[in-house]
């Protein structure tokens, strides 16, 4: 096992992440603390960062290095954006930090954080084209990127701590200093024509980004508090600003969704993101919870395991790492997933589902039994909770929803149980009856290998005039898959409309 | 790590349980098979095992045997009970398992399955003093314990199956049929005498037991699935019966709780029970989901691990053992444990709790992290979870769903998150009143350890005149500490009704 720590010391805070990479591949985050440096505000009027600076980093870099050896860590990477890039005392400060603590902080270009940022958004989010935008304290990193690749980017040094300074908007924005801070903005923004993308989504990356999804799940009563992947509308968006706008500092502090230590700079951070959607005539916002972190640790993880650095499908790198994660042995997983499959592919006539719900299927399939971590009896409904609040990338939240349903279902978790839990919002009749289809050919799948013995070798369904045939090609008499699969014939005819017989070939 | 298979060849059904025992001494089931082998009914004229049953027990056998190969069982203990043991050919049947599977199945006498099935008992429910009825498919063990030990156990020949038999009261049981049944029963209980216990609970270890434990669950709405330390009332037994003597076949197999497989057994199984009832006079029930498997398992680990074959806390034992499953270091929790346990025994005057709520209060705080398991975002929400559904024994329904809302509220889950879960039966005002308490408590002794550094050496909680004070002991200044506490002192007089004021002794 590897345990990888990584240290990203922002303007605005510091961060630890401590992460482990098992023997066999598999990933997850340990341990994650946050300290509120605002290094941003820590600067003398030349720009150099001030005494106090310089003991806040050291205090927080020494607290960070004690929790790398409590969590011996193997490996640690860290980097500073940029308060301490612009400050010509910058790298003063990282000689101390490595004199001290024996931690190498490298001062990292906007050029790389900008690389870094579209890393750990590219691996984590379903986007093929967009506009990511990291709003640091100190910094603003933009990125084009289109078909997955990235092609320009840019990082401007400003953020939401040094906006907020240069602006006063601690408290209040008159309508006069929010027009100055716009033509400011604007003008900087406008020197980069290739920012002109109506069609695209804006990607928003960094704390600012995240508590205005926050505040937007708040106001619309959003029935999940996740935060990575979270959509909203350009137009919500204004909604809230020009609420905000109209604010005192104590207003904010009561502010669902509003942490009160980020009140006094948020109006400075909305202002930045009111000219970039005025910039780029985005119409959709998402909020991305991975960012600089994030694409630190997948630039380690791709090289120590040998995998492309930008993954080729985030639903199935991910799904492989919860499984391998929570499963010794997948063999059983891989097996029913493959039987699943064969019999969507074969029965499209039937459910006449289209290929965004075969994806869920087989995700459902392949991690239908990771409950069995919590505990083997309901372990269904254990896996379904798992699915469901487990990092999964490149689901919607509504999918992941779904996926969990099919899993928690194909055993007999009622809608009932899922309806109790607010969801009624994200999912509507249409996705029940999926649901219900797919927990069904789950089920099938199971009971094809109820005895774990992988027996059925493979199978073959098809549909004939008046009903569907499911042939199986076993090892010997599979007695007790015959047996299990007939549980099921009942429930096939009432989703399906058609009989459902089963023949050894 | 052990891989410990317990096969148990019962005169109903079979059964398989794979448990895994880590380096660390913690353990889970990861595999639990079952198997309707309906032994009791395969006998002849004489009472010996047909072919039918020799056929179908091998069969069996060998899929048991398949599987701890696939699960790379180390060690593999079988045992057969009524139906085996009272077959003159029993012993021929095992020979025939032994030699084609390699698996030694040990036929136990009906005194050693009454001791084993209480080991599986006491080792998992929180009863001082009770009696045991573990009813089977061809037999029926009875255990008298007093303060937890063993006083007094008989085994005897009738179960749900063969008593089904005897009586033919597969479809329906008339009025006369159920006379005639219990003047059989009766009499054979009566011989005695030390069943006579009206103030002790009757505990039902069995399928028959779990069955009418879930018909009782569904009739009364229970918000809860879990059955072990499930409890309820004589008369509600005597309800249930009652409707269920009045039912056909076909009518049984839609009953919410029973499943179709057992309809035909469980006239004479709910009568066997109301005869226990009569018998020793029990006000209540209370099932047990733990029996022979689990004195099995609990017999080997004890030895394995050098640990008393009756846990002298079985919340203890159980809170250990998940938060060894899912905690790589403990240090942390238990440092946290310490100091919240702390302030609850100074702050009597505050809290006003009984030691109850301690123990309440002690489980929550071990176990506060173990969420990370499932992501490290939102992971006191997914301890909540995980308490709530893990295998800890040794709490009443009530009390672990208690204990679960404190962790997961500690860290601001609210009680709507609770109430949402159709929970509102098993908590009343008076529990959150106390939910609030401890959980802050348990978020005051989190802010103590935040850096997770152990600088807090000590704590002295005390009670002046009007307000509480909190002297905490520490090596050097904890800056971090004490800027975590005082997020909470608003909570503490909201709570309490006093302020509380934090010093550096």
């Amino acid at each position: 096992m590897q345990r990888i720590a990584i240290i990203d010391i922002g303007s605005n805070s510091a961060r630890l992440v401590i992460s482990h990479i098992y023997k066999n591949g598999a990933y997850n985050m340990v341990y994650n603390q946050k300290e509120a440096l605002r290094l941003s505000q820590k600067l003398d009027k030349t720009g150099r960062l001030t005494e106090e600076a310089f003991a806040s980093t050291l205090e927080t870099m020494k607290s960070f290095a004690y929790m790398c050896r409590l969590y011996n860590a193997d490996k640690t990477i860290a980097v500073a954006t940029a308060a301490i890039r612009s400050a010509p005392n910058g790298p003063e400060l990282t000689r101390l930090v490595e004199a001290e603590t024996g931690i190498t902080l490298h001062i990292i270009t906007g050029n790389t954080e900008a690389y870094i940022s579209y890393l750990g958004v590219i691996n984590t989010l379903p986007v093929k084209d967009g506009i990511i935008f990291d709003l640091g304290g100190g910094s603003t990193e933009l990125i084009l990127f289109k078909n997955r690749q990235i092609v320009e980017s840019v990082s401007l040094p400003f953020g939401a701590v040094n906006t907020t300074d240069m602006f006063n908007t601690r408290g209040t924005m008159s309508p006069n200093v929010y027009s100055d801070m716009s033509f400011f903005l604007l003008s900087r923004l406008s020197q980069h024509p290739w920012l002109k993308q109506n069609r695209l989504p804006l990607i928003g990356v960094g704390g600012t980004a995240r508590t205005l999804g926050k505040m937007q799940q708040k106001r619309s009563k959003y029935p999940s508090s996740k935060i990575h992947n979270y959509k909203f509308s350009a137009q919500a968006f204004h909604d809230i600003f020009s609420q905000l706008r109209s604010t005192t500092l104590e207003q904010r502090r009561k502010i669902a969704g509003l942490s009160s230590e980020r009140a006094d700079i948020i109006l400075a951070g909305a202002g930045i993101i009111n000219c970039l959607l005025e910039t780029t005539g985005c119409k959709q916002m998402i909020i991305s919870g991975c960012g600089l972190r994030e694409g630190l640790f997948f630039d380690y993880y791709s090289k120590s395991e040998n995998m492309p650095l930008i993954a080729p499908d985030i639903l199935d790198r991910s799904t492989q790492n919860i499984l391998t994660l929570y499963t010794p042995d997948t063999t059983h997983s891989k097996h029913i997933t493959e039987l699943a499959l064969t019999m969507f592919d074969a029965w499209k006539d039937l459910h006449k589902l289209d290929k965004d719900y075969r994806k869920l299927l087989k995700t459902a399939a392949l991690l239908h039994d990771i409950g069995i971590t919590i505990n083997f009896y309901s372990h269904a409904r254990h896996s379904a909770y798992m699915i469901q609040n487990a990092q999964i990338f490149g689901l919607s939240h509504r999918e992941q929803l779904i996926t969990s349903a099919i899993a928690g279902w194909h055993n007999g978790i009622s809608k009932n149980y899922f309806r109790d839990r607010n969801y009624k919002e994200l999912l509507n009749e249409n996705h029940w009856q999926a649901i219900n289809k797919l927990s069904l050919l789950l089920a099938l799948a199971e009971s094809l290998d109820y005895s774990q013995t992988n027996q059925i070798r493979g199978i073959q369904p098809r549909i004939e005039k008046k009903h569907a045939v499911l042939t199986l090609h076993a090892e010997g008499i599979p007695s007790i898959e015959m047996h299990q699969i007939k549980q099921h014939i009942r429930w096939f005819a009432k989703v399906f409309g058609v009989e459902l017989s089963v023949q050894l070939g």
